[in-house]
């Protein structure tokens, strides 16, 4: 139990109703989309940067673990204490949009905002911003920048990186620091934003960000090409790309999504559609998405595609689009528990890389359906197992760690979109050699010389919290 | 004088002819575009990565100061040896483009190829390297990152970091740094990449960079907006970017630039020409280029452009581009000595900035013609004072630390594409509060405790170099 003294204070800073100890929220925070557990010993909400510096100066001081945390909605336990301690949650207080500058086409934001919250405003006035990870209908931006989280988009539009403008952010000795500019050029100083992107909460708490936004496309239209095999639809995903191709998304579902989404849907799909890429293209002018278009369907017949379709409207597009949208659903009828990762590798490696990955699930007897986002060489690789055996459970791992070895070594990351945290920890010394994980440590150091900040992530150092009684 | 073990150990290393210690060498490196000097004690050329890593091991053991060297073509200083020691230079060996990857849109080069080099290269395979800096043809890759080079082409394509993959270089104690793939999406550790770029080789020397490489527009047209004043000209550059304008480029140059083209070059321009916008629109298609020259003419002309010119052809865009490349020749005529300054502020604020930009020059009694990328915000400032007299040089500079005092008071950065290096070290404090210098400072000392890269530089602290007897 957290020792009461710590509770009062908090509650001085931010008010009796900003801090939870009792067990029924402490099981409420102790979750995200890992489904792993690690309860918090109390939960802040922090009202303001004054009360996130307060609080940090006063954990910082007594050696009290903090995890900051938006909606929680991680795959890989960023949000997660796992070395207990508070969590300091943004969703209640400081989740605003602070403006809208139509001028300069930049928002600033609070971190407890919800992505999708901003994708709206933003569209209202004509603007777009462009980062659209699975989850943004709850994601924060507060986590998509601690995450660097990538989405469908990124194909033509990037990641959440290439949107931060600016950051402020408060150090765990309580100093505000003011990273980067209202302004698309700026090179005083070091660039300490782009060092907080993808941090994972473990160098500072976000309390604002400046992100830029641009003019919004008026012509959208959807298209699908239906391959005989992955290796083909594969080989047309860096094709297509090299050929000139510039489409807003390119989303790969293989063989066995294409049967899962027949099976357990009844979604109308080719009879011999072996892989399928479904994406957008957009433009100013509809003569530019024709263009896109008419790249994407040459390159792709080139390389063996069978069908092209393309979406013109709304509900055409919809139709198209329902495929990729329940490609994550419909693969559980190949085990009742999926292992999911999110690697990347350099997209022309792309069929090499699911040939070789395939070949590790057969040799433990899994499917491993993969679907993502072939267009940045991003693939979410799903090991299905039977989660009641727990030699499953042990083999399906260990697949897992094969797939990873089998990605770094082909010049690819552990994690293109959903961040290391816990879950993917245990294997960063497969992706780093001793010398590198040392520099992380050394800069983790500069930044929260006491490890109060989100302690055990990313392969980082545990601490010890030290708050209980 | 440098010690001659030190040389002797050097030449071991990189091997008699790479070395040089006698005067008429050390004055040739002793210079960069700043025309101030500092001589270094010796100048090392490497020829490896191998190479570096031992050169580094061997100076930090002995307290050596190093300064990384590409084309010494900067405005800050950044190339020049402030605190004596080796000059490492990667012109020599380390400038060979690695690698063209076609199929993933990459280039990897060593750090000593310069700009235009590689944007030819990628030119013959159809593609295209966009940032641009005016020193193009002489600055090398190497510089570009550590100083994160702008250019022209920002207003749409961005600068220098937005192109950075993957970067390889070696720390003060040898050891080596991957950081990044060649992969759009990667989150895994800390983004070591994000705070190498910019941080003018003061963390680690550069050995290898991966740049994004991206399709090449098939279409290309420039334009001329002719305004009455200066104001209406920055009132039309972010109204007709916030109206959905994406222009490749839109240059600047006020009515004191004007008159000197017109004064010292003969350039033909309209009579009433108080400020020009001059830049190139592209596309794939040739309906793209026509949109984006109607948004352009319809925002110009609502905000008082009296005309607008179009130049279709290579040799009607040259002429227009002539004014643009000649601006900075041409104000000579306002004094002998220009104090160059490169603001930048949100877009919205540069009619405001300019209006108290001409204010201080006024006060003090010069002329302040200003010119550049104004469709990014950023604007060289040139206070044209008289070199030969000390007085109005020393206004001179009063004048400099007034203009950096209103931009930053404006939400502006001191540098928007020039580095800080040695020549913007003494107004760091405007722009940056001690907490944030203290920060720089301990990520400095996580990269490089014993502070023998590049010291002095960006208000961090000097070094006495321990190599002279």
């Amino acid at each position: 139990m957290i020792d009461p003294k710590h509770i009062q204070t908090f509650q001085e800073i931010v008010g009796k109703g900003n801090v939870y100890s009792d067990k029924a929220h402490l099981i409420a925070y102790s979750y995200d989309a890992t489904r792993t557990r690690f309860e918090p010993d109390a939960v802040v909400f922090p009202r303001s940067e004054e009360d996130v510096s307060r609080i940090l100066v006063y954990c910082n001081h007594h050696g009290i673990v903090i995890t900051p945390r938006g909606a929680g909605s991680g795959f890989t336990g960023g949000a997660l204490p796992a070395n207990g301690g508070i969590t300091l949650a943004m969703e209640r207080h400081m989740n605003k949009i602070l403006e809208i500058d139509m001028e300069n086409m930049v928002a600033v934001v609070q971190p407890g905002v919800v992505n999708m919250d901003l994708q709206k405003a933003a569209e209202e006035l004509g603007l777009f911003y462009p980062p659209d990870p699975a989850s943004e209908a709850y994601s924060t931006l507060g986590g998509n920048v601690s995450e660097n989280a990538g989405g469908m988009r990124a194909a033509k539009y990037g990641i959440t990186k290439d949107y931060v403008m600016a950051l402020r952010a408060v150090r765990p000795n309580g100093d505000i620091i003011r990273a980067g500019k209202r302004t698309i050029k700026d090179v005083a100083g070091y660039n300490v934003a782009g060092i907080l992107i993808a941090s994972e909460g473990t160098l500072a708490v976000l309390t604002e960000i400046t992100l830029k936004l641009i003019p919004k496309p008026k012509f959208t239209k959807a298209y699908m090409g239906i391959f005989p095999s992955v290796e083909d639809a594969m080989n047309a995903v860096f094709k297509s790309l090299a050929s000139g191709a510039n489409p807003v998304a390119m989303e790969f579902l293989d063989s066995l999504v294409v049967q899962a989404l027949k099976e357990k849907l009844g979604v109308e799909l080719p009879e011999s559609a072996g892989a399928l890429l479904i994406g957008d293209v957009d433009g100013n002018v509809s003569q530019e998405v024709d263009f896109q278009l008419e790249i994407l369907e040459a390159s792709f017949r080139e390389n063996g595609a069978q069908g092209f379709v393309i979406a013109e409207d709304g509900e055409a597009r919809d139709k198209l689009w329902y495929a990729r949208r329940n490609a994550s659903p419909s693969i559980t009828i190949f085990g009742s528990k999926k292992l999911n990762e999110d690697i990347s590798v350099p997209r022309s490696l792309l069929p090499e890389a699911l040939k070789r990955i395939y070949a590790i699930g057969e040799k433990y007897g899994f499917s491993v359906p993969c679907f993502g986002h072939a267009g940045d060489g991003n693939i979410h690789v799903n090991v299905m197992v039977d989660g009641s055996k727990p030699k499953e459970l042990e083999d399906g791992h260990r697949a897992i760690e094969e797939i990873f070895e089998l990605v770094v070594e082909m010049g690819g990351t552990l994690s293109g979109e959903h961040g290391i945290g816990t879950s993917k920890a245990p294997f960063m010394e497969i992706a780093f050699n001793p010398l590198e994980l040392q520099l992380f440590r050394e800069i983790k150091r500069a930044f929260d010389p006491n490890n109060i900040l989100n302690p055990g992530k990313m392969g980082l150092p545990e601490h010890r919290d030290a708050s209980r009684v």
